[in-house]
């Protein structure tokens, strides 16, 4: 018993999702739960209702559409991911996954074929934590990881607590059941670009997802004083810019990585106050760390508070850790479903490590658990440029499709 | 025939303009125009009327208070500063020049003296230039080196044009005349915290300015690409704030002079779109560079450019010219009125060359110009820290206030 999913809606909803923020250059700039990514919301559950599927919202702004089951007690085989994008994000991170979950109920649906497990396609709330961090703080809250006040609690770089945002969620979403945290699933796929350049460059449709690097996120804070330009000489400044280019410089000869394994990233840096005339008083910024071996970064955590200690004079400089989370591995019955999914639609595949993290790394403890990866051109993501095909895009969800109509029967 | 001012009045109107723009650090935050610097225009307007004075405007927003001479006819001697800040800045930059002015007209108006030469206080428009750049706009316009339209068109850090500030300066001094941009002055006198540490110590309260070092402004923008932070390569990357960073310490090495004579200063700097799991696709920086000798400014630009070159790779880099101003010396009637004034009073004092820039630098060809420094604490400026003593402030205002008389009439 197969359905078969229709790649051109598939495709020409991925565009009409493209215009909730989208930018000049062709992107998205599409922040948890902004306007933009309301208007995305309300538009998701439009074709949801459409379709006669049920909504639930949980209590930290995680969207699920419920195509019900032959045995509603039966906990719901699900699969989605994320709506929200970076600044300058792309078309297709995210919103893809959540897409293809939705065109596979809705090919379910049409096709007129049941299933005993209820089928639900997830919006996982903040995915990206650009506006609120830390990212993945929807499904990290669901699974129990994070506490709901913690969340709730986050304020927005724009000021705005997460907590009135998801208010305005409920509000916008009236239809919507209240859906109780941590409410079991019978598995949970998650379909995602790959935001990397490797099944492009092996000519492959489709990655098997085995597990997922982790992710160490520091905060370094130096402080110097501030300083009129003109008349302060070198010897007498304390210039906390100068002491943070030093300290940088010297992470990256601490942090090299001949292997090229290690992904160490500065992405976010300011200084203050931030004006000509002034020797910058104050600078900050934020270290990404992420490797597949957890040891490994335990040791740049070592490596980060060291080298700031040695490189801050004449400044003074902290550390401190913003998140951290451990590396996993995907094993078992949602993986062995991709892999013989694809083999049975002749679909070209290969195991593939995740380099970015996503919702899913919270699950494999509760649930079955597994994710599949199509290319994204030339590895490129959280970018304007950001692309995938429509055929990798109809593969991926067609997959979906499949593993959970096997899953669910 | 001279004149006591009165040194208790001044300090505390000092401590009274302090509470426009107010921090909580015990300092000022008041940028030109912003509504704190238009309540403090109101202000020292209100004590001008309150003496008699009259008030004038320019087109580009310069205050003067004027007290009539015997022949109203003859250009004014005009001393005075200005009274915005630096973000974060301190009570005494430049409010103390403007207010050294306004308590020797107040003094020479309660002492009866008349004066051949019209008196007058002038409050130049955005020195510091944090809103608007580049400073000494208002000087700059006055004196005809930047055009007026270049100077309203200037759009500030909050997207408001100087147009509008000045407008609503306009609207909120009525009782101010309109006065022709480029009126001559008799002569201008300039008194100013040293924002240095050599008066303090030396134990002098005095610095006869013998002239101001030259200043060049230069804004690099760095491209790369943004890129996930979690699956692409180091080798992969073009990493724009990596990039930036090398060229920072590479600059640092080859603008460094061991006679620390030269000031080199990134003080602003940004990267975008500054988000955790981006890599930085674009980083801007600013450089200002001082140093007395036009020739050596003219050395550094060339390096500048040349270091930028080579270090941008992987990513693409350039510079921009923002601003520059030539050295200049002070000699003449100003500096000499000055010495006197100081040797009448028994008050220590010394030559001492300027760091910083000031509004005079523009004077010196168009009128007899000079300028006067009193010691800061520790030689800190542009900090919330800064401070000036009664004792110095009140030297300071006599020697405005004695040379002023001699020059007038």
């Amino acid at each position: 018993m197969t359905v078969t999913i229709d790649s051109d809606r598939l495709w020409n909803r991925h565009m009409e999702l493209a215009r909730f923020g989208a930018t000049a250059g062709g992107g998205v700039w599409r922040l948890a739960l902004d306007g933009s990514d309301l208007e995305a919301h309300r538009a998701l559950a439009d074709i949801a209702l459409g379709l006669g599927f049920k909504l639930f919202l949980d209590d930290v702004g995680n969207l699920f559409m419920r195509r019900e089951g032959l045995d509603p007690l039966l906990p719901p085989v699900v699969s989605g991911s994320h709506c929200d994008s970076q600044p300058n994000g792309g078309r297709f991170d995210g919103i893809f996954g959540v897409l293809a979950a939705l065109e596979a109920l809705q090919s379910i649906q049409q096709s007129g074929v049941q299933t005993r497990h209820p089928l639900e396609c997830v919006v996982w709330n903040n995915e990206e934590g650009s506006r609120f961090a830390p990212g993945c703080m929807g499904s990290a809250v669901y699974s129990g990881v994070m506490p709901l006040e913690q969340a709730l609690a986050t304020i927005g770089d724009d000021g705005v607590p997460l907590r009135d945002c998801v208010r305005a969620l409920r509000e916008l979403l009236p239809e919507a059941e209240h859906r109780p945290l941590g409410t079991p699933f019978a598995a949970l796929i998650e379909a995602h670009i790959e935001q990397g350049p490797e099944l492009e460059e092996g000519g492959i449709t489709l990655g098997v997802v085995t597990g997922m690097q982790g992710n160490l996120r520091l905060m370094v804070d130096v402080t110097g004083r501030e300083d009129h330009s003109g008349t302060t000489p070198r010897r007498r400044r304390k210039d906390a810019f100068f002491s943070a280019v030093t300290i940088v410089q010297a992470l990256r000869e601490a942090l090299h990585d001949e292997k090229d394994v290690l992904r160490f990233t500065v992405g976010r840096f300011s200084i203050s106050p931030n004006a000509w005339s002034v020797v910058p008083g104050r600078a900050s910024f934020a270290i990404d760390l992420r490797h597949p071996d957890q040891a490994e970064l335990e040791r740049c955590r070592a490596i980060v508070i060291e080298t700031v200690a040695r490189h801050a004079a004449p400044c003074e400089a902290t550390v401190t850790q913003k998140s951290s989370a451990i590396p996993v591995s995907f094993e078992g019955p949602v993986r062995d479903a991709i892999q013989r999914a694809a083999q049975l639609r002749q679909i070209s595949h290969r195991s593939i490590y995740s380099g970015a993290g996503h919702d899913s790394r919270y699950f494999p403890g509760l649930c079955p658990t597994g994710m599949l990866f199509i290319p994204c051109k030339d590895g490129i993501s959280h970018n304007e440029a950001e692309y995938a095909s429509p055929s990798d895009i109809a593969a991926g969800a067609q997959i979906v499709a499949d593993v959970m109509l096997e899953l669910a029967s």
